[in-house]
């Protein structure tokens, strides 16, 4: 196993917290939903700065149990009231209209027309994030306190929408590396005007991908943007031979915002990306929560069905649903921050990092200390870091017996992975370890 | 393995709280001990609600280490004081003579009275349960403040009892199931005048023996009411050939105080029977304590002792010797309630419906999850209920591979089992799952 | 096995703690370093209680990864100032002059002699430890309010001390017990003036080997006196052909103190010795604190070595760097007392009883319990002590499989192990158990 691989730090050093914001600023007025042109215009975007795959997959075609549905597309939805005034209009926001709504054009009384409104009567002053992708339906989804201000009268309503066949559409881009084995790094990208949810998610894998062009990797790197649930479904049931190539994998929603983190771990509960995230989380100087699998969330539940039963876990700030901006309008561009948006970014890399540096050594001395002083090793002054150091030496020492990895080494010692990595690069420079076998998941 | 079992609900559709304390309250005054017409009594009045077998083991049997003792009854006791006024009368409490006092007619000093009377100086209003069954004495036992109220004088004891050869009584009822296994239900019977401990248990498997004479079963449900100790010896050594059947049980005793419940692990610990008690006292809404094994206690002493090693766990409300009404006279029928009777009762009904309904299944479509929407089984509408029957189908299609049970659904995801064999069931009509092995235990 | 060894509890009879305190004193003058005539006239002083065995390593010889230093000795040392007092003088103090100092005589200006001189800022009334095996270095090491007080002057330096080809010194002493396998108890010899470390471990061991002397044991005892880490490791290269006979092992250090105890559990960490002091420990009435282990501290860093990974654990009182006295002139006689040896010799005591006397039984009448009244066994009056001792015949009887030991049990039931202890040899007495196959690491 090769070590030495380019620098992960180099992805460190420069504030990517702005451009990540940037572009999710640019992507968030695009009307996205699980099919239709929102989500090809995104992928242009992502496309701008990677080399994105772009695949179609026609409407009708079966994945597993589901079927690719038709394709929507909306151009313009309103409500106008009796002197003509537009009440609602998707201009606006086109948090507006319910996902998928079925194109409407007529007069409807105030009482028909609240059949087709959702409101959050709780929040009364946003507008709810609403779908129906499965059942032929129109709505509108306004603030509560405007409907309450809806006088008794007729209303025109139109949503100039259509739903024709067509295709569901998603990007991947592949990081190629030393080995055909694959790190997933996936977010959805089927919500409309949604910073957090996921504009952020979205804008941070792009990024993330862009600036690991350059870097040489063990692990392949495989970026897909696709729709949720359908798209990542419709991508694993193009994928089924290939899937036993993720050993590693992320699902990336939500952030930007400044909760958590919170980890959800995959359906093994013990994969290396569990004890390296989890790992990261600790030595983060964040807040985090890591949580057991559960098979309700994002795209993890596709990843994680028992036949695929797939390594991948998630990542979040605060978890869906726990915050009151989740789906709502509340969930803007002022709801993401730069600083959030570094930290997730900060998080994922050097998970990464572990992932791909983790290694199993073997002590070659095994028979009582090998005496670091004479080799210029074992530094006796020096503040909290050399004492870390020393330890990690220590530690290596101890414990790596060719079947612990420096991950489970740096565990088992309550220290961070880059000092016992490095610990351990000084020792096999010095003899004092040789190379084990590859590391677990590696 | 068949699911549609007949209906555990409608043991719990009627109050039976009423009837199981009224049947306590009849069995109350009954002089119990381990042998003798008093255990003869309380059996032939359960034998009034079901068609119970009755057993007699003759003074002499050896049974293990043990040999069953003469067979002791009693008549009438009394302390005269020297102007011939009764001062103790065990007309008016039973526990006024020491179990297996052996027979006394003679005039005694009160210091030699003393040397023969047991108080509680710490509770000194309350008559204290004693019993000697293996040494010859006899004593009588009254409350210390009327102890000391005793002036110097001659007293007239007599305790008109006799120690005989005869034989230990017990009593069983099988409940036929459609397998040999069986859930084995036991309750000592060699108390006198103690409501909770355990006119309580005894009444509360009667009627549940009785209510569930017309239900269909998987297991076969053995009903044991025997004298403490001796009498699960005797019927362990008149069984053993058979012990094999014992597939899951639970000593019940003390079941109508408002404290606990308390529920005392297998020697196993983890037996389905503890996972499954364990499962509904957390869903239960009361107070439960769940206790590792030790080896004092009641029956399942027995049961669990190593060369048995029997699925048995113990099943209270308040444990044992924990609480000042223990083994006192004033556990009387005050002392029992209707509603307690009725949560032990709902407890012990739960956990046998998760041991017959828990069962095994295989998710027919592993890769990925089903499109539950299409068969009209994910609602998307409605409150904490409907959100919790959403997520028992996403746990139960993520779990269910051939290996893992209901039950293990049901702990994994937090969700009552009920809810989990509900979603289990319409999974399994839509043809999402098919039936596994048997689950284990079963 | 035989069980019935000569009583443990005499050890414990005597007050040791004015003994081990006495002989703590008579060797805390003696400037020992990790070779040199301070160990071997601290040798002798072992020696006048212990027929030990001396050994001398010559300079040069390679042990493992390390080579045998030069052998270090001093006659004395001083600083004088330009008026020709002296400033500090090594027969007030050796932690006056750093360990391994090279003979030094001139005269240096202030600045100069600052450059050799280590103190506490921190605690700037004590005398900081310090030591240079292997660089070539002089150096004093005083009060920092003294250093304060030197004036802009010419000072005259002296260190009449040699490093000539010589050799390491280490003592042993065995304890022959039935079998040639050891239970290791190891005290390093190296620091000069600190009482708590380690003049309260020699004489600890000292005397617990002189009052062993005419027990009769299963284990052969090896009380090992030596150099720090050097010293370790000079020993297992001389005897790692036998070192598999070490079952047991303890390193002692700084056992005077009020701290603690801590003990710091082997690299295996389920060892024998692990649970054994675990178990002392937790019934000690002291408030213990049990540690994982860790590659850092005293000798068990050598035999805890993955080549060797002995099961040796290290026991202490306050734990090593986490008192203002450690490695200062705060660590003197005063510092250490009577009743805390005392203290700790009763643990290690205690944890040797238990090694010694832990058994496997197997219960010959495994079908329900043996009647234990029949047998006097089972007492029905008495108060706590009764109790336990009834609870501990009852948990041998459960427990006693033949593969279970009496540590186990007394674990599991968390009785004392003596209570244990004792319940088993009467229910074996009895003819209720039979010896099973030894204890596991026995």
């Amino acid at each position: 196993m090769e070590l030495q691989r380019d620098k992960w730090e180099q992805l460190l050093t420069h504030d990517v917290g702005e451009e990540i914001f940037a572009f999710a600023a640019r992507i968030f007025p695009i009307c996205r939903s699980i099919t239709g042109n929102g989500v090809r215009r995104t992928l242009r975007e992502i496309g701008s700065h990677l080399a994105l795959q772009v695949h179609e997959v026609p409407t009708g075609t079966d994945v597993f149990d589901w079927t690719i549905p038709r394709e929507w597309n909306i151009r313009d939805a309103y409500i106008k009231n009796a002197a003509g005034e537009k009440m609602i209009d998707f201009a606006q926001s086109n948090l507006h209209v319910m996902s998928y709504s079925i194109p409407v054009r007529k007069r409807v009384s105030l009482a028909e027309l609240k059949e087709h409104v959702h409101t959050l009567p709780q929040q009364p002053d946003l507008i709810p994030y609403r779908t129906s992708y499965y059942a032929d339906d129109w709505a509108f989804c306004m603030a509560h306190r405007q409907l309450e201000g809806l006088r008794e009268e007729s209303y025109e309503v139109v949503i100039d929408s259509s739903l024709e066949s067509g295709s569901l559409t998603y990007g991947e881009y592949l990081h190629k590396g030393e080995t055909e084995e694959e790190f997933l790094l996936s977010a959805h990208v089927c919500h409309p005007s949604l910073a957090n949810d996921n504009c952020s998610g979205i804008a941070l894998l792009t990024h993330l991908a862009r600036r690991m062009a350059e870097l040489r990797t063990h692990y392949s790197y495989r970026f897909l943007f696709a729709p949720g649930t359908i798209g990542a479904i419709a991508w694993l049931a193009g994928n089924e031979d290939n899937s036993w190539r993720i050993k590693h994998g992320l699902v990336v929603s939500m952030v930007g915002d400044g909760g958590g983190p919170t980890y959800k771990k995959t359906r093994r509960g013990d994969a290396a990306i569990d004890h390296a995230m989890a790992h990261v989380l600790r030595h983060s100087g964040l807040t985090p929560t890591i949580e057991d699998f559960s098979p309700y969330g994002y795209d993890e539940r596709q990843y994680c069905s028992p036949g695929f039963n797939l390594p991948v876990g998630l990542f979040q700030r605060s978890k869906y649903g726990t915050i009151p901006q989740y789906h709502t309008s509340a969930d803007d561009l002022a709801f993401i921050k730069r600083e959030h948006l570094l930290e997730s970014y900060d998080v994922i890399v050097k998970t990464i990092g572990v992932i791909e540096n983790n290694a199993v050594y073997r002590n070659i001395n095994p028979k009582c200390e090998p005496q670091l002083g004479k080799r210029g090793l074992y530094r006796r002054v020096g503040g909290k870091e050399v004492a870390a150091e020393n330890m990690a030496m220590l530690w290596v020492l101890n414990l790596s017996d060719g079947a612990r990895s420096l991950l489970d080494i740096a565990e088992r010692s309550k220290l961070p992975f880059e000092i016992v990595l490095s610990a351990a690069r000084k020792l096999h420079a010095h003899g004092l370890l040789s190379a084990g076998p590859s590391a677990p998941g590696g």
